[in-house]
This record gives structure tokens, C-alpha cells and sequence, in this order.
């Protein structure tokens, strides 16, 4: 938002925005899911998606976690990227199924996870295609296309890949439609959780979580057979060194 | 419509349906795109996804072209077939990007033209994911999701693909925003239009058809450099053996 705002001036008439530019945390914590979409809408709509995808490598570029103090794309989990290079090594092939916009993920999975923008299946605005001066570009409208999350999930999954996976890999609740339509298909199937157990090498957190909760999905993953890790006890390394 | 006739009585009681199932030809000239698209809602929604893949795969294996007499399977056009081969042997990835319904093509995508469901663009409605008696299915909404079409194709490539292909293949004006956006990207870029000039061997239309007209994208190709293809001139063969 900062980095937008020298072109966007109307923020400043607007509470929500200068909070936000003000880096008021207690405005941003009690945002809720509305002032968090107006923000979203603002910030990622109203550009091309060339102009998307280049504002977000930018930002790739230059921006640091503030805990790990590493760029965000060499903060992917170590087992997940050798799970993945494990799958294709032996004939899968594997997607990223996020709740995320897929505008943003793509810039970056192919770099960090090897998983190319058409294997990239996640939340997205409205597009519309326009003529500017002769020339063709697609414009990000700020509207809702689709959010892949909870029982949106399998759906996406279906719309862009129109067969269902037979492994599927989740840590939240949000994945436990996706889990549950993966692993009811007919043959071998695979699900797995993956626990958020270690406070020290990343964090601890579950089903009282407001973000990323892990509750019912735990429940239903002893009865359905679906493998859980736990992070701190079962994965040596949680960060590698982005090799 | 006639198949599922039995499991609709209701369908009886309205003039629409009714005309449809008498074979009212006039009726059926007549039914405008509100008509068509209460059609399709009522024949391609209400059913989960598998089952409605199995009712297509079913019809596809009884179906035959009035004309042709043959089953719609075996009218793919060979120049096309050939020219899908020649891309993959040379390490393109192809897709079918259609007006169609995604989850109609998907069925016999791969079979007859070796693209699969994950690399087919179409039309789509809504799909909810459910579970019935604990199982966990996708059912098809009446309401349409995504209209692949004229303007709504480079955005459908957008949306399934992620990226901006460097050729693309069509018939008709449906397809000049998907070949003006195709072909203004950068670097070394082929756009190529089917003319239907064959009423002999296929039919012959073009700027006064009611479906698939080709008008503006025909008088577009010259200007943007994209190659005309006559199917009476150009192809040796429309429909080959199936092999």
C-alpha cells in the first residue's frame, strides 16, 4: 500500500487507507474480513495483469519477513519442496491449491517451487480484456471471481484441472473439503496434514487459531485415514538454504 | 433432451421443452439465446459432475452427425489433428479453447485430439461442492459461471493458463480477441484463421452466418499479419479415417 500510494492520493481522504499508511496496528488488526477485501480491491485491482505481475516481482524483490529476516520466497518449507521433487521425479504431477490470489502465487512458484502458472490454482478478481490505444491488455476489475478456499477447494480444483488429484497436502481447515473430495475417490488415495507444532523453528497454533485454524480437519483425519505431521517432531529441517 | 425426458415429467407441463421434445424444428429456430440457455440449465444442471460425465460419454458413444453419419468423435478436422501432433513433437503444449462447455469437451478431449482435461478452456457453470450421505461430490448449479467467448477468451486463457501462448487457431470472430491478444505479445508470435469455404466436403459461410460468423476477424487478419487458411483450397483432407 505504501509503495502504491504516491499514485493513489484519494487514499488519504479515506480512514481505512491512512491507517493502514499510518502503520496503525490496532486499525489493521480490527480490520475484519470487509476493511481487509476494500483493501485488497484497492491495492491489486485497477492495473493490468502485466502491471500486477511486475508490482508483485518488485515487491518479491525487496521484501523481508520481519521474524526469519529472509525474502519471502526462501521461507517454503524444506520436506515440502523434497516432496515435490519427489512426485515429479516419479511421474506426478504436482499443483499449488491456495487460498491466495493467483495472480500474486504465480509471479513466484515456478522460481520457488517448480510449479509453472498453469498449475497454480487459487483465488482470483474479475479480468476484462480492452483495446487501450490498440493494443490488447487484460484489466484487473475489483471483483470477486472466485475464492478458492473451504468447499471452494475442490471446485477449483475441478474447474482448472477437471480431474481429481489422488494426494492432496493441507495445514488448515481450509483444506478439508479438498481433503475429503481427494481421498474419496475410488483407488489408492493419499491426505496429509501438516501440524503447526513448533513455536521455536516457526509457530505453534491450531484450533484456536483466527488464521490458518486447524480444528475439524484434525478431527476427521483419524477416521479417514489421513496422515498428520507433526512440525516440530517430524521434520528435521524446517527453512533449507533455498537450494 | 429426449434421454432425460423420463426423469423430468415436469418438463411436459412447459411449451419450450415440449417443442423441443416433439422435434418442433421451427420452434427450435426460433428459441433465441434465453431459450438456449434455459435449455442447456435444464439438461446440463442439477447432476453431479462424474454423472454428467458419464451422461456425455454415453451420448457421444450412440451419437451420430446427421449429415456426416458418422459419430461426432470422428469429425475432427485432420489438418487440425496433424498440426496438434506436429506442436507436441516439437515441444508445445497444446490446449482447446472453446465456446463449449468445459465439462461436455473434457469428456472426449483427450481421445480424439490427445489434449488433456486439464488443458481444456471452456464455458462452465457453477459447480457446489456437497456432501451426500458423507460423500463428498460436485454438483452443477443452473447458473452460468464463466462464458468463454469473443472477449471472455484471452481471459479464460489468463485465468486456466497464467501466461500469454504464442500461437492460436480459429474460426471465427469468437476467437479475434483471444488472436489480437495472442499475437501483440512479444517476440515471434502466429495467429491463423480457419475460412469455411467448403460446402462440398464441410460447409461454406463466413460474414453472414448467424453461428460462427467470421466478418471483423477476417478483415482484421490482413493488418494484424495472420495467416487465412481456405479449407477448399488448403486442405487435401477435411475428415480423415480416425487414425
Amino acid at each position: 500500500m505504501k509503495e502504491l500510494a504516491p499514485d493513489h492520493p484519494e487514499w488519504t481522504q479515506e480512514e481505512l487507507f491512512r491507517a493502514v499508511l499510518e502503520g496503525d496496528q490496532a486499525a489493521l488488526a480490527g480490520l475484519g474480513m470487509e476493511g481487509l477485501t476494500k483493501l485488497v480491491m484497492a491495492s491489486h485491482a485497477g492495473v493490468t495483469t502485466d502491471e500486477f505481475a511486475e508490482s508483485v516481482a518488485q515487491w518479491l524483490r525487496t521484501a523481508r519477513h520481519p521474524r526469519f529476516n529472509r525474502p519471502y520466497t526462501e521461507l517454503a518449507y524444506q520436506p515440502m519442496l523434497e516432496l515435490l521433487h519427489y512426485l515429479r521425479a516419479n511421474g506426478f504431477r504436482t499443483y499449488i491449491v491456495s487460498g491466495g490470489g493467483v495472480g500474486f502465487m504465480r509471479v513466484f512458484a515456478e522460481a520457488v517451487y517448480g510449479i509453472p502458472p498453469e498449475q497454480v490454482v487459487g483465488s482470483s478478481l474479475e479480468t476484462k480484456f480492452e483495446l487501450r490505444d490498440g493494443e490488447p491488455v487484460l484489466v484487473r476489475i475489483p471483483e470477486i471471481d472466485f475464492i478458492n478456499d473451504k468447499a471452494g477447494k475442490p471446485v477449483g480444483i475441478h474447474k482448472f484441472i477437471g480431474r481429481r488429484p489422488i494426494a492432496a497436502f493441507g495445514n488448515s481447515d481450509g483444506d478439508l473439503q479438498m481433503l475429503q473430495w481427494v481421498t474419496a475417490g475410488s483407488g489408492l488415495r493419499f491426505g496429509l496434514l501438516v501440524h503447526h507444532t513448533d513455536g521455536d523453528r516457526e509457530y505453534a497454533y491450531d484450533r484456536e487459531s483466527h488464521v490458518g485454524r486447524l480444528d475439524q480437519a484434525l478431527d476427521e483425519a483419524a477416521e479417514r485415514g489421513w496422515t498428520v505431521v507433526s512440525m516440530k517432531d517430524d521434520w528435521k529441517v524446517v527453512f533449507g538454504d533455498g537450494k
